[in-house]
């Protein structure tokens, strides 16, 4: 599925490229080595397409690679991005049902997932989706036995602990999506509230992503500056400090944007896929930047080190993956809530079978 | 609909940005002097947010205003495109089933058409996409009255023309996105097969958008290097002159391969939306670059003055629009295949009531 | 100097456009209202050269006009950019000795300033860049009444007053660079330092560029997590807890670090240009992005309101130039310390004839 | 030399990092193999430095070296390129008069060269020349066995040459900038005179880079329309076709304007940064663009075979570096002039010791 061309079965004899090129004397072949970063994306539905699209506009590759179950969806996919080549900088774009297609990939991003039918319980559409992951991840690690995973299909946070079991890759190098895109909805909130550039606001939501996130208060900054502290030491207006009922509304409000773009639309798309492609860039650009992203949380902020679940925390990632966590001051109120996540994931995964 | 913050109704008390910010001593209020730029995109479907999330990613406009008759749609889309803000430099976006949202635009950009319904004619069709163009062109022509108007709904070159008629903009200022992704699906056919970069192949298809389009073979050229010259020139390689059948099956490629998408995903979406996001950029940027856009052809390539239609050809374009029209040297198959275009296109348009 | 062709001068016949292109039917002229960006750049030494390039790498402008004393440099500078314009979106770039060519700017950045001669004091040095800013700053606001004025000139603060008072614009939109670098250095120094990505470091120096800068160590945040603050609390960690001499020092480090770029190198240009060049976007394209820059500071963190001086403050800058200076909660100290540098730079002001 | 930071030596602990960030459990050290990309400029002149901003600001590189024998201007450099990190993406920058901080390069840049002093013969400075590239080219071969080596110095083609001779390295993959420059400013000139984008401009000069560079007047199109065939077919433009000694004119105009440049303000540096920028582009990102570079020129265009040459030809670069040349038709005075070159270069090459 890989070439458009029927140009050379449409009779435009092939030997055109040698009357206008030719090789120098002497020249080496290309070096084996690999040097050219190569995507790969797991389900051409509208999160892996805009995904997909994002990446390819923001220059992060030299390959992309779109695998999916449909074939002629995808091939239509796969068209409609090629016909843009000679307006983007030059990528190669492939895509197959075969998972051969994703060789030697340095991020293969999951978005395939099972969706959930009525009257199904969340814990059969789990049932489901191991047996969907099970087909997925182990082709993926072992055509690309070096490369980062990175989760966005949901449940995010179980089937990136699903994902790891099944590379049998270390947990720096699979990571889930998580709360990153949720934080970005957050900060677009008190940018719009606050009349700032989102990119000057710092908030993160962290923990598992969906109902049970947590915002966490004390990270709001504005330009660098503490927002909450600034109001509490800001004498003229002790009406501001915010109550604990009012925060919980904005956390909710965050949670359930989520839900009314897909409940207006059907689907969420644009945002995720520049949520996914920022973190493409910080992982293989090795940025070292900081994202709340889905990660083996065992050890951290009172979590027991034997619960191997992922939640979302702020974490440096780069070319290795998850390089760091960041080791913040959490309130007990909210250390206790990420614990009773991580119980929560724990216990639902000693029902799956991997 | 413009605001999504409801923060406020959620008791976040509405003093935080007063206490985090003032104005300095003595400033002047902001000039009434409008600097920013505004894009309007009409119909918030595949094609219609393909093209707002691509001119979004590259920075194009300070403001970009959706419509669409949908209003859950609309909403949906616009809050999907606002949680990016974070990865995203600022932009307001703003969304309404009302025209006044786009009120004062540099660019309206339409997607918005009727679709053809089984049994229906081409030219039932059409009345319907007149009746539909009459409550969309005249408010935008109102509220920003110095626009570019841009149209991208298909039949692409008569609801140029109607566009202009329903305006009353002078032809300049009215543009059809024409056979400018048709060109550059040509150009990757063509830099695939020679193993180039597409942005070092030119080639231009020129005419009526769809099946009746026309391939300026001489125009054709690698890296500045007119190819079909340098075969001719070639002794070596006499093979290689292709036969006038050869051209035409390349050229049906072309035109079919819109139809292939639309088969295999149902529509068209990331190509369009790089090519008009380019056309964008070309227009409001003031780049003088070539382009083949539709445009008031009257008197070009021996279509006589009093045929009023629009058809693609190679044009310069920027911050006034169609600045002039390349003059190529046509051969006489090519120029009488625009001639019939124009016919063709001027009997239907008689039919029509503007 | 504005045209390099002398081709027609060489004997190409003038009318090769008119063969190649023309005009299309019933096209209107273009629209009078002015749509493009123009940015001048006053001085075209190693500060202003490298503050034009980065301009134009970074497509911030439509039109970029240098003018310098100097009119061998100038056209120099003018076609060494010039001749990159393959490589580059369509810029018009102008050069001249006279302020005609800054005509309609949107952006006026004055890097032209007297530099100290051996035996000279700091008071007689600023009268003859009193004397020099009184050739440079009438003309510009002559020919640009609408523009923002941003100073890059050292002693930036009092030039950037007097820029104020011989422009006789609102002092919104009069600004200095101020120290928006510093911070930049600091960020740096605490990035490499802490093994981050500088853009998740915020920092601010603030007050009087030079010596006399006051580093806000409260403002000090990685990925939004206040540092010391963060330091404070960690219980396992006291020793880390920061001395007053050891925070003076690093102060000192950013401080210094100017001196040794012009000690090594001559003079300082990149990083200059890239500190303006994010001004200049921030500004034109509206972002609303905090940066600490110099402004008028009266009435601000205990300065008396008759104390009209400009000393660098965390501001949201805008189209409109200064929107609002951030409200920070500052130690007694480091209040007391802009309030001295505000009583230096007005004593001075007193002894300058404007 | 490539560490600023002298906190730690400030006194301040260094326990920060492990306060603020902390690993996960069972992470795996960072993979072996190599991905990211480090690109080495020899020479910290005005022309290296051009080179290198220009890279880091087009985010080409992970890693940037720079190599000089000044420390001082050196370490000058480097700390300006370093303090913009805030404004930049994360590239590392180094720094060092040992050529080891080259190591595992991908792209080497040679910009470093003897200047001519006067008195000095065009063959004593070659081989002052020779010495020098000595000292430089062995050492990158060493420590980058598998880079591409790009030489900027002048005269750069038989300075290619010795680079290609001294590193053993197949002929593919070291180039020279050779006539990249000059084809922009021939293409500057024509877009200037015709009113069009230079982007839109094809226009190739090749050969030897300097006074005896060939201006390939076939290769003249204005948005892939041949400009000579075009001006030719027109018969109302009968005056228009040039004449061979107009040709010659701009062609000198062109030559002539490197110098100017030089007389006006001593030494040229934008443009030649933005030129090897665009060839650092295609070759590390493969874009496989058509660019006129310096090449093994033997056996093309009735060069012989033993004629062991570099010349600027229209090549396809790519990450194997010189991919193929581009096959055009000459004609008889421009292939007699290519093969002139190639004959005095190599009398020149037989003078000298490598």
């Amino acid at each position: 599925m890989e070439k458009v061309s029927s140009l050379s079965e449409l009779g435009l004899a092939t030997d055109i490229h040698r009357s206008l090129f030719r090789p120098i004397h002497q020249a080496a072949p290309p070096s084996p080595t690999k040097r050219r970063t190569k995507i790969s994306v797991v389900g051409a539905g509208n999160v892996g397409m805009a995904i997909a699209q994002t990446i390819l506009t923001q220059d992060l590759a030299d390959e992309l690679a779109l695998v999916d179950a449909k074939p002629d969806l995808l091939r239509g996919e796969m068209l409609d991005l090629q016909h843009a080549a000679a307006f983007l900088p030059r990528t190669r774009i492939l895509a197959s049902t075969d998972y051969a297609v994703t060789a030697d990939s340095d991020l293969c991003i999951v978005t395939a997932g099972a969706r959930q039918v009525p009257g199904e319980t969340r814990l059969d559409l789990l049932h489901r989706n191991v047996a969907l992951f099970k087909l997925i991840v182990p082709p993926l690690a072992r055509h690309s036995p070096a490369a980062l995973l990175l989760v966005v299909s949901n449940p995010v946070d179980v089937l990136t602990y699903i994902t790891w079991k099944l590379s049998g890759f270390p947990p720096n190098r699979v990571i889930g999506s998580g709360t990153n895109l949720d934080s970005s909805r957050f900060r677009f909130l008190l940018a719009d509230h606050l009349e700032v550039n989102a990119q000057d606001v710092q908030a993160y939501m962290v923990g598992e992503h969906g109902d049970s996130s947590v915002a966490l208060w004390s990270s709001i900054s504005v330009g660098g500056v503490p927002v909450l502290d600034q109001l509490a030491s800001d004498d003229n207006n002790a009406a501001v400090v915010m109550e604990q009922e009012v925060l919980e509304r904005i956390r909710k409000a965050v949670v359930d944007s989520a839900y009314e773009v897909i409940r207006l639309k059907g689907y969420t798309s644009w945002a995720i896929g520049y949520s996914v492609a920022s973190l493409a860039r910080s992982l293989l650009r090795d940025q070292h930047r900081i994202h709340p992203v889905s990660l083996l949380a065992a050890g951290f902020y009172g979590i027991p080190r034997d619960r191997q679940v992922f939640l979302s925390l702020p974490a440096q990632i780069g070319r290795s993956g998850v390089l760091t966590v960041a080791n913040l001051h959490l309130t007990d109120e909210e250390a206790a809530c990420l614990q009773r996540s991580a119980e929560t994931l724990w216990e639902l995964q000693q029902k799956l079978e991997l």
